[in-house]
């Protein structure tokens, strides 16, 4: 970080863990940087993690740029004081819903302020919040979101943009209308879906829960998120997140119509399900449309969904068994895609997962065998 | 396999994916397997795979051990005839839903004949399908469940558990109601509400999907199984799998009924989100339900919950990188319970997840990041 584009200084206000988290990483780079927060407690923190300086009260503090990292139902209005008290200053907030905060800007702000401020949503990690679980590479590798909006000055906007790539960001610039159907399609509504089916585990069996495997973990893990921050997200997102849950509810009835009409078709002729072409039908409608939205995620590096298979490898439970595989596979010169880990319940056994370009697929398989790894079917 | 406890001969009717695996893992095992199928050309694939010999068709023929390994709606009709032309026999089926079977079965047999019929559900991959795709280790580390009837002799029942034991398979028990409600919950209801989630995807722009994290990939995953399948499986457990898609839609009306509210109240005023106590509280409530559900899952080896933590690497993107960081810690001692990789779209950084026993954890990042490893926070 010793070549960043940001001018200082550097305001940022609300100093929980996206707020100190920037501090940290902006001085890291010799940025300077001032604290300012509601709560005196977490501004001395984040000032002893050294997130940087508690904001000077006099009125020649200019800062060049304002991040307001407060909660989000606040961040509206802290941005409209801080556009009325900072006449020069680029203004951003880091809220992750951004068209209500827009809209208070928009409906606050006069014509020469409304066009120093951009949003921003940095897509960092939040599992564990406070100023405490500040970290100066929270966001280091992740997707920052830039959301102008139509009055927003060119100077603003690149303002935010050297910011976020100063900060180790991949850059994506979108509409507030637009980034906000985009979070509640791709991170708002697998979460409450994830959430959903989670919940039917609370009936389960010990015996049941013996059977599940890795679609299971998979499809429930996101539902151990935090339910509080979470709340506060749905809530802001409502509108963008209710007609997507209303289509899901749609395929979803027409699914319970056809379990429905095969349940009963089974108890009237028990010894032989009759089959119903009918209900068959629209079970393989529901599964082949699934097949059609996975398809369209793009694979690593933001490309066209690319050409993978797992390669199946069993493995001891030894610590460094994988790590000896992974060497194997840097021998071999394969670049690995992906990796999951498989456990067998109850036992030592685990199978690894390799992904890796198809082209490259049997290449490895013939080599790892060679090697006495045992390969296992897909 | 030197040590196999099942008693040959064994025939294998069905020369699929299945039934040609357990000929080949048999096989390997020294024992004497011989394979019949309706398919002539699956039959002889099968034989030159090395997955046994075709059936003699004299009367004296006599196997210990029949494995019928058909498609599963006419499974129940096989396992009759079997138990028929082999009256000193034990006869096992390996489809996925068992109650049908079990009814055909009961409804067919002799008093004699149904005390040699025990059901299988062995949970072994099948992705791909067809004799071709056969393998040698297609079960081994698979959980196998064991599925008598309140008839099957304590005989039967030891040899589908001996069977089960030589192909390396973790072993469970149940009863076919039991079985079937089991795989409902953990296998069938998962796979559906993932192809009712990622069919959204298919309204997704290109740069919504630049958004999609790892939460998007996890729930949406097993969406990309082959409908044909899934559709033949949920047809024939129909009855198990209703009552739970029918509590989904109970919760999702209840959440939709609380977006619903939000979006209203936000539209009625737009500058300032009205904060509705009985919507949020809803929402929490999913979220929170979520939460108890996912901890149910057992951890690793079966056993309860296991308390890890998960430890993000940034690494770059070299062949090679992943490799040096398990051998670093595996220097370090501690064994991997888990382990992801996230990727940055458009950029070549990756993040390494190392989920390992919380006792463990903070050694480990101590160890890391005295080895220069760039840790990033959860």
């Amino acid at each position: 970080m010793s070549t960043l584009g940001t001018k200082g200084p550097v305001l940022i206000i609300g100093t929980g863990l996206l707020g100190a988290s920037l501090g940290l990483a902006l001085r890291s780079g010799g940025i300077e940087v001032y604290l300012d927060d509601i709560s005196p407690t977490s501004l001395l923190l984040a000032r002893d993690l050294g997130a940087g300086q508690p904001r000077p009260q006099e009125a020649a503090f200019a800062p060049s740029l304002v991040i307001v990292a407060t909660p989000p139902d606040i961040a509206g209005q802290v941005v409209l004081t801080a556009l009325e008290e900072f006449p020069e200053a680029i203004v951003t907030d880091v809220a992750s819903v951004k068209s209500s905060v827009a809209e208070v800007v928009k409906n606050g702000a006069t014509e020469q302020q409304i066009t120093r401020y951009v949003g921003s949503h940095p897509m960092a990690g939040r599992e564990r919040s406070g100023t405490l679980s500040a970290d100066v590479t929270l966001f280091t590798g992740r997707t920052w979101v830039v959301v102008p909006t139509d009055r927003s000055t060119a100077e603003a906007i690149l303002s935010v943009r050297t910011l976020a790539s100063d900060l180790g960001c991949y850059l994506v610039s979108m509409g507030a209308a637009e980034h906000d159907r985009a979070v509640a399609l791709v991170s708002h509504v697998p979460q409450l879906v994830s959430s959903l089916l989670a919940a039917r585990l609370a009936e389960a069996g010990d015996l049941d829960l013996e059977l599940a495997g890795g679609g299971l973990r998979d499809t429930t893990r996101i539902a151990a998120s935090e339910p509080r921050m979470w709340t506060a997200i749905t809530m802001a997102n409502a509108p963008q997140i209710l007609p997507f849950m209303k289509e899901i509810r749609g395929d979803l009835d027409y699914l319970i119509g056809a379990l429905g009409e095969l349940s009963e078709s089974e108890s009237l002729s028990s010894t032989q399900a009759t089959v119903t072409i009918g209900a068959g039908g629209a079970i393989a409608k529901v599964l082949h449309e699934g097949n059609e939205g996975v398809a369209r995620i793009p694979g690593k590096h933001g490309g066209a969904p690319q050409s993978t298979v797992e390669i199946g490898v069993a493995l001891t439970d030894r610590p460094g068994e994988l790590s000896r595989l992974l060497q194997a596979v840097e021998t071999a010169q394969v670049n690995i895609e992906d990796l999951r880990i498989e456990h067998a319940p109850g036992q030592a056994l685990g199978l690894a997962w390799l992904v890796v370009a198809k082209t490259k697929a049997q290449y490895l398989m013939d080599y790892l065998e060679a090697a006495e790894w045992r390969l296992v079917a897909a």
